[in-house]
């Protein structure tokens, strides 16, 4: 079978899927979402002409010198709902967001007088248009204020709240189960007999999913047959699952349940990829349109295949970028990789006066859990590289965030 | 009174947090969460030599040249509980992850030989010690597989669970109230009489919250008294909050709740700090020992004020940094700033080729919403510096992540 190259793959499984369908959500829930449609602000912002300061409203003109003295009219309190009216030669004691009565055309700051409550005293002249915040300066009635495409995050609520619609069109969070497959398995917590160990995959995967901002519903396992496969995938398709993830099962031994329950079918192809870990998988649209990706059984390998080709499958499903949040990184540590297919490296960070350094992290095996617990990033090492040396420089994606 | 420098006033709410309380977590909701204790390993990982390979079990010895034939005594598949034996001049069949028989010294992965089920043939001689992944190679029961203050990401959680134990124990995430105050606050969804408007305080402080790592119990809004305020802190208190944000009521007017409702005691102090936006500030520890950050009114000095002070104290009580994740970045675009205190500048970056570009976002006001949406970093100005010019270097957070 021919050797795919890694970014073939990865786009192969982009284009299979599709941003799943807009729902309404309230605009106070819809962190990290993405905007379906265009935002329009409904009301202009401010909604009227509003004091930037406690002090007082006056015509600029009737404060001509340092010492003017004015009577209070009264006090306009933020969200006085009265429209106040100032008579020349008064002033109206203010709060900061209240909003400016008619007449006035400067807010005179409260540290600039006597604070005086019948009368005020001014320490200097007024500016005319001094400290009001004008109706509709930051925000006219039916501007867009967040494009569609927008990914929510919290400097955008503000706006998005003040646009005035309860709730926002947007696509919802992929919702994913996780399968591992094996006879081997059982629960943390399970006693183990000689033969058998803790299933490590679904909960990493299970982590994975929610590290990179979706929604985990279902957590399951299977035993090595293709039944039992079969009936796992049905279980994480009626918990409500937008997209299925199973380790195992995909390599070229007798018992391969993932290939046995799906291989000659139409629904799943398995492939070989050119990359190092994560050669053998598998991916297809099972029943109406629920993607399915077959990762292979190992930890690392597991890992690598989520961060490079299941993200950002499931960020298109999420309408979000497909793109790998690769940074630039200068090797201080070289090591050796295998040649004829990109190697996905397992390393350390580190930052230096030059920008991010990368050194080498764990063993080479893909069973290595210990290793991969203390590599804080994957590094890029394309094929045609058989030895990286200190000072190169590569391309690395950081484990910490959401790797995009 | 005397303005205090943003690193002293951080200092402040640091040092009088402390990390919540350890608690023990089940091992596969802690992603986020920082350890309390170091994870030891209860059992070594493997548990037990296990085939790295599909393939067959046999003595090197054995297979002396190309085109050995052996008889096969069965098949180990992964999960086998049997403690199998390999008597002298036979092979097993084994599936990767199956324990290695006793007596077998290496494994011949399938695809070297012809696949045999009765007997099988192989298309070279045997290399003693390959393919099998030693008991204990990756793990020796009793090694610290996790140190105590590391921060569970989804790479920890397979040798997390594989160390055996089914919780762990761990500072829990922070529960995070937030109360904005002011009369002239509607909800989203309210009609707004002239005067009012909608409060967008309180859904971007739950969402920088959440943005920022921590969990919201409370979103609570209170009318500009004393008595308000007071009732509106004991609610959140009741919703099981461990800290407590309020915006609003803290600068120098005639009404300001927050000052009103606590100026005088002995628990909150307010402080202006030489900053712009976020000048004001209030701060104290409430009650048992609930922290209650006071922050001003304005969207952008609200969000500003989050980030630079209440998220490094909410991560000391997370038992992770207190530092703020500054890039360095350099300006494409000069502005001006405000002389005698440091400005957290509201821009945009970039990436070119000599790494990131920074520009400055939206106008200076700090009430401006739809600007600060656009805005995707913070820049620290020093308050030193009056004009920033194309060229100069600079420090941003980004407003994307964590800010961490």
């Amino acid at each position: 079978m021919e050797l795919l190259a890694p970014s073939d793959y990865s786009a192969r499984l982009t284009e299979a899927v599709a941003a799943l369908p807009a729902v309404d959500v309230a605009v106070t829930d819809c962190l990290g979402l993405v905007l379906a449609e265009p935002v329009i602000a409904r009301a202009s912002l401010p909604g009227f002409d509003n004091s930037a300061m406690d002090g007082y409203a006056v015509r600029a003109q009737d404060v001509p010198d340092a010492g003017t003295v004015l009577p209070v009219a009264g006090v306009v309190p933020a969200g006085d709902t009265r429209r106040n009216r100032l008579e020349p030669g008064t002033a109206w004691q203010i709060m900061t967001g209240a909003p400016v009565p008619d007449g006035a055309d400067t807010v005179v700051q409260v540290e600039l007088t006597d604070g005086g409550t019948d009368e005020v005293r001014f320490e200097r002249a007024a500016e005319p248009g001094v400290s009001i915040r004008r109706a509709g300066e930051d925000v006219s009635a039916g501007d867009e204020v967040l494009a569609a495409g927008t990914r929510i995050a919290a400097r955008h609520v503000p706006v998005l709240v003040a646009a005035g619609s309860a709730t926002v069109r947007v696509i919802p969070r992929p919702k994913v189960a996780v399968i591992s497959t094996g006879d081997e398995l059982r629960s943390v917590g399970d006693e183990l007999a000689y033969g058998q160990i803790i299933d490590t995959n679904a909960p990493m995967l299970a982590a994975l999913a929610r590290q990179a901002g979706f929604e985990v519903v279902h957590i399951g396992r299977s035993g090595d047959t293709a039944e039992a496969v079969l009936a796992a995938v049905e279980q994480a398709s009626d918990a409500g699952a937008d997209a299925i993830i199973t380790t195992g099962g995909v390599s070229a031994g007798a018992f391969e349940p993932l290939k046995a329950a799906f291989e000659g079918g139409s629904e799943i192809t398995f492939s070989k990829v050119a990359m190092q870990p994560g050669k053998p998988q598998g991916f297809g649209i099972i029943g109406d349109r629920m993607p399915l990706f077959a990762l292979p059984g190992n930890p690392v390998s597991s890992l690598v295949s989520f961060v490079m080709f299941v993200a950002p499958a499931l960020r298109t499903m999420a309408g979000r970028t497909t793109d790998i949040a690769w940074l630039s990184a200068r090797v201080t540590k070289g090591w050796r990789t295998s040649p004829g297919r990109a190697q996905i490296a397992r390393v350390r960070l580190s930052q230096n006066d030059h920008g991010l350094g990368v050194a080498p992290s764990g063993g080479p095996g893909s069973h290595l859990m210990g290793g991969l617990a203390h590599a804080d990033a994957l590094a890029w090492i394309d094929a045609s590289v058989d030895e990286v040396t200190a000072g190169d420089e590569v391309r690395v994606v950081s484990l910490e965030g959401e790797f995009a």
